[in-house]
């Protein structure tokens, strides 16, 4: 027997994106937008030291995202992935991640650039970005190799 | 009012760490140790092209940690950083992330390099990891910088 599990918002990320169409489909594609991830007051102690990194890991849920489908073309591509070979979000479990860069942190909130998340996300988790464990520039980008951010297709999820 | 979710595993990880204690900090302290990923069969369909990629990213539960402490030392470091600037497990949702090397797929088991994840930890979700997106070699690593691999404490979560 499987066992679920629940989590709890810890915060929410205020985004320039209000829609789906309007995100990037990767931060990266418009690194230079900012938004503002806010922390919940009950859990901003965990921010403590947050500020001695260049870029964090925002973990989140991807609450209007379509329904789970597991082979499906993707944002980037008019070709079928299987949804672990892809970012898409209409995923098993819904949980987003997006690496931002931090601009600044004021209290509990903190400015961020590279986002691609719409606004209003729950967010989940943040962890900091260390380049030593998560750098991996020479990783092969299989389907990927070569994608360029384009308008997402309305009507379809 | 915020909204819980619930999540349920797509698969389970069989590492060849037992007990926390036996498990590196990090993977990429201990590279070329192995483990597999197993898929439920009911999600295998979403790794079709996941043999693509070189590197993959784990999300999964960290089922075993101990009870959440927003602001504690780390297993790295004796000093106290807030839990969002920290890997520590005891965290706030209990979302773990190792980005592993993808040594080899038999259908819905994958074969993975630089696992730092206990035996039989549930796996919440596989996205593939893409250098452009997600690979920042020049990003500060705060307090991490110069930490190596040590023993975690015993007795202390």
């Amino acid at each position: 027997m499987q066992k679920s599990y629940s989590f709890d918002p810890v915060g929410i990320i205020h985004s320039p994106y209000k829609t789906k169409e309007s995100a990037p489909i990767q931060g990266i594609f418009r690194p230079d937008t900012t938004g503002w991830v806010e922390v919940f007051p009950e859990y901003a102690e965990g921010l403590h030291d947050v500020e001695m990194f260049s870029h964090l890991i925002l973990v989140y849920h991807l609450d209007r995202a379509g329904p789970v489908e597991l082979i499906r073309p993707t944002l980037l591509d008019d070709d079928v992935h299987g949804i672990f070979a892809s970012r898409h979000p209409a995923r098993p479990n819904y949980i987003g991640l997006n690496i931002v860069r931090l601009v600044k942190r004021e209290g509990n909130r903190l400015e961020v650039g590279g986002l691609d998340v719409i606004d209003k996300t729950p967010l989940i988790d943040i962890k900091p970005y260390v380049a030593r464990f998560d750098s991996f520039p020479d990783a092969c980008e299989g389907w990927f190799a070569g994608k360029e951010d384009r308008p997402k297709p309305f009507g379809r999820e």
